[in-house]
């Protein structure tokens, strides 16, 4: 009886902030570690369950994880790279599109039904929900050419939000590939991260969750303890323009501030790796992660 | 960071029985020591709105513990019995409707703005919730009347249910006082009990609580060990009949009879002394009481 | 068959006036002589329940009439006067309480129910409806202190009309209770005029009514036939300076410019001491008081 | 004042009734006198205008009056006649519905606009209201032929309710003109007392008021004073085949019996010639006709 | 089967104009030969219903055609003209009435019914739809009068759309005779042109297609092959300015500037003389008229 | 000018049929031959928008056409057979899903983006669209099993087609990939024949339209000219008794029956590989195929 007594302590525990977050909307970037070890794919579904469950409204945007290099090496498919980035050609696009949209959002939806949610899968290109064109890349070398040729590799032009609107409304977990349509028949690959902070913007999402495999923005990359917990995006341009913050975060930090900028209430890039840390995030005052607000 | 780690582990276990319940309706009939003590109370009140948040519909209906006697006193206003039993006149009528509604009803409605909720109380008179007259009670001795005459102590007529469901639907939690009105300007004190039982059945609810000073039905009335957790309602009636339900237990497992076979799901009869006692029942295996079922 | 066509005359002459009120919303503050004398009372009952039923929408604000008094004396709870100011301690604040919403507020709402209206009694407790924090009375005397403790009296923060609109909406009669709660456990009693306005206020009402126990706006206090019939805020405000306007007049007349400068289409101070004043005002071109325009 | 005194009198005596009939559907069979005199026509539209401002939904049938005979005169169209029936040839049938639709209809449009009310006149052809085919009128006379052909006089095979529904919904009196359509081109001329039971039946209403230029059924035909008041359908027909009821009253008695059978709630046929005998027949207790009830 | 698939192939080419007008509103005023061969009339309407089906919101208004003078003749009225213009007294204006709203109006109905579309037709005075006042015509002549007295021809002083939206709203086709209605009971003969354009500025339509008899505008009225296809208001004007658009022309321009500055987003001044010429203008690229645009 | 008469005069013929269809739902098996083909693609995907467009709720659900065997291919998975039936393993199953789900599926949801139309793509994981479990085959052979365990092919428990409703009336074309999911994480490769007729049962469709590689049912297999243009559901029974229909026509046709026999109206097995059968089917009386009925 004591352990029951201990869990409804928590469930009450967890009633302010069950409250605050009532009928708002999070969207969720799922990628990383998280979706490729087993024990933490089914944390990260279950938060997800139990967020719908509680009146939060989330949306997943799902990168592509090691499946797509998986795929490409059985198919003897190898990339080309130009100045270190990977080439999307036709026949990598069209692998691309058959992981991420019939094997990666699939497996997401089929575990959020097994955990007791409801979900629907989308890629960019239904209900017109992702407008895209060629992204130009500039060229950082000084090889002539201004811009980049990565072929099938897209930038958004638009996200029309409808689509997300009414499946939120009937009860379902919009989970979506990133995947960009231009409308005339061509299609491209997009960062994950791009996607979720426009869906982000496009929904006037209260939240953006970015998973990663990091624990947050570290003030020194080397040390896992120098977390920045907190900064708002004036701060973060400041740690960007001094150089504080380097390498890959850079990109996520843009994108958050982007994000915040056009109305998203805040980004928080936390460990994906530990498990439920979407939980601990949303129901409790630890720290997982750094939250950046305006 | 351990102790957070456990309470999602908690949230994450509560999952299967939030599902369970999303949608329902669950009457609470409210009262006993869960009225008296301020700790017993917060946590009821807590437990109303955590269910409230997690898409369950609760509805209250309460009784007036101690505070009407206590009112009665200070006003020294005698009750007369007849053959045990209180008699209603008019001047007490009119001091039970007003610490009921005035005071009882709304303390509860205050707890539950405090803790977060939105809740909004309701006198039978209100909207024609409560349509009743007077209860003509069999006398029990042979004294030659054949019923006693109890004043104002009123029967449901019909429950009409409209006003709890808009309030439902707007997000309220309503909270019930047990009077009724014969819609002509005369209005009754109501048991609480049939009271709750009736708008049980009017909201065609899932479930049926019953908040009691007892571990539920025991089959031995002296000692609390001998609880009978799960019971069918010809169960019930048999034991009513072999003399081992008697007493104060015969009328509140008469009511859940009633509600079970007007279609009420389940009903369950717990120990309002225990903190927290309604979400062990709803949202842990723990055996807190009786529950009846068809 | 003479006197029947004389009725339906009477009917088809009122045409006007209810095609002129048809959907409006109407705040009628009811107190005073009009809520003791048995026969008023069920004039202005019958005169809520015929608004009703033509279209109009009346909401009703109530104050406590003598029925506080006489409880506070039967239960021998002494008043404090600080500068003539009635204190509310917590004693006389359980008490008004109790009257207000479990008697005088229930009364009203059995009587529209008798009269074959639908009504639903409501505390600025309930549904987060009155939101209030401690006035801070000016001290008038040179006493040292700035301002008097006068306990738990209230001043009105904001009003939430959400509730109001879906009852109105679902075809019943608001009855609301001058009490307001700071949303944490602590509530006070407030001014019953005041409540009025802020409710029509809130709901951006057609006009505000307010029975009182004079014929309106007197220009000369002692002579009943000195009815100021007609006046703009302006007017008002000049007469309140020029001390025509004075005692208990004052804060009726400064409530209803607060009203008419935040949206609310006239005020009208009527005589509540002839029966059926409200129909009166509305369906006839009888002088009955005072209207306050922009 | 005291005049003003007795009118709110009269109002609140309106009550019961206005509560009685709030929100039920009375058809209204227009014809007669009451079609032909000002001051009746004036009459019977404000009463139609204010049963819908008290929450009544009254759906007008008119008849055609002398205005067809007239105009058909002014056109030199004479008019056959096999057996006392009027044929109605092409020519015939464009006069009747120009008249009926262009004029009449739309000039009790008009007064029902000009006294407050917001009306829509429609023909049977409009949104498919009336399908109607040729009528086949049984020949009583042995001359060899067993139907006469009246031309285009038509029979009402369905009526559909769901223009006026909408119309009803939205606020409107639908004014409906004795027009029927077989959907493939052809129309009809029908009886009003037809459509105006069809008419009810279709909307399943409460009542059907036909006014007459006659005090309603009489026991005897040549005393105005042998009213029948109140009879049930089974006493209607008793009386048809005793030949009380006889001549034109027949068919109206037929549709009558026709339209409880099939629904409606009550039948009442009434002097039209007494103005405003809508209004004392919903509004007062006075006898202006005969009630029929199932 | 080569037939056949012909077919295929255009409804197939119609689907990028399918596309593009699909919900969108489209007024047609319908008047002129179009009116009076019964082979135009029927390509008229089945035009009206296959937009109707496809997803365009039709709207007419139409015109008397020749049926007014016909039915004056008829009976014997003679027309005053004052410096040309033909006055409308009483009896011509109840003549205009009845044929417009009882034979035009109704015929158009009906061929829509017969058709397979739902129509109802609707005079200014259904539903406050056209509120009008008295026409004052500047007077040419010097005659010392500045204004003639033309009678009952009226003006539009405002277009209620509310019943033109709901009859939309639910799958009908408007159609609306040109008579309008003071509210107080006087109504007016109103130019079917204006009402067109009236009612498309107060439904924001898409377009306004008015069908004339003639090919559009012409540069040169002698010559039919001188069409002016396409036109901004600016060049319209310029063009009336310059003399090159004049006589009947002008007024249908300048209601189409008139409209256009309205927001209306385009007008069509089309030849009805030519079948199907609504659905050449909509479904194809033939020109058959003028475009006029902002 | 001719030239666009003609289309217009095409236009007018289809109304009768758009008329009949409007408003209904359709199911169509998009498979074979008119996958494949570019130019048929383009033909089935412009019908299904056009039918959209005029009213019709088109559903689709595709099979995997020859995507499948192909990267079976490339990836080097070889099939195993028993008894002559392809045995689906969990790599052939992972291929099966991503070239459905990730690739062909998607290709048709770009496809009518393309053409103008909005499509949302869904798995049977989708919203619990499709409960299936695994299929047990009767074994032909008499080896001592008596099934055969042909890996992951799935057989439908349930269509549950809440999210088909909601998308249908959000003016989207849902596009259905075969696979199933027993609601536990295991999903199912099925037969898309069974899923369309199955949906058109669930969604109580008035036609089923599968595109095949035949004429239709044909009376003699080798004799494209014996086709059966109409039959009942009890002489196709008496047809496959009979031995006439056999091989893989006796799947299709038994599921005709059976979704006959449960409400969908028609079934239609017509030929894929004529450009724009649907429309030939839909909009023609041109014989493309066999009609089932009840």
């Amino acid at each position: 009886m004591e352990k029951y007594l201990e869990k409804t302590k928590v469930l009450i525990e967890a009633l302010p902030y069950i409250k605050k977050f009532y009928g708002k909307t999070i969207v969720i970037k799922y990628g990383g570690h998280a979706m490729v070890s087993d024990q933490l794919k089914e944390a990260v579904i279950n938060d997800l369950v139990l967020m719908k469950f509680v009146g939060i409204n989330p949306v997943v945007v799902h990168g592509g994880g090691p499946e797509i290099s998986r795929m490409l090496n059985k198919l003897n498919i190898k990339s080309n790279f130009i100045n270190g980035l990977r080439v999307t050609d036709e026949a990598t696009l069209e692998v691309v599109e058959m992981v991420l949209v019939g094997k990666v959002n699939k497996e997401i939806v089929g575990l959020i039904e097994k955990a007791g949610g409801k979900a629907v899968g989308l890629s960019g290109k239904d209900a017109g929900l992702i407008k895209a064109h060629k992204k130009l890349a500039k060229n950082p070398e000084p090889t002539g050419e201004e811009y980049l040729d990565l072929g099938y590799v897209g930038e958004i032009s638009e996200v029309n939000p409808e689509i997300l609107l009414t499946l939120i409304d009937k009860g379902y977990i919009p989970v979506v590939a990133p995947v960009g349509s231009n409308g005339s028949g061509e299609f491209y690959n997009i960062n994950a991260d791009e996607v979720a902070a426009e869906v982000a913007v496009a929904l006037k999402a209260d939240k953006l969750i970015v998973l990663t495999d990091t624990p947050g923005i570290l003030l020194n990359e080397k040390d896992e303890n120098s977390l920045l917990s907190k900064a708002t995006i004036a701060e973060v341009k400041e740690l960007i323009n001094r150089g504080v913050i380097r390498g890959g975060m850079i990109p996520k930090a843009e994108s958050a501030i982007s994000a915040i900028k056009r109305g998203v209430g805040s980004v928080h890039i936390i460990d994906g790796r530990i498990a439920h840390s979407l939980l601990l995030e949303i129901f409790t005052d630890a720290g997982v992660g750094t939250m950046l607000t305006p």
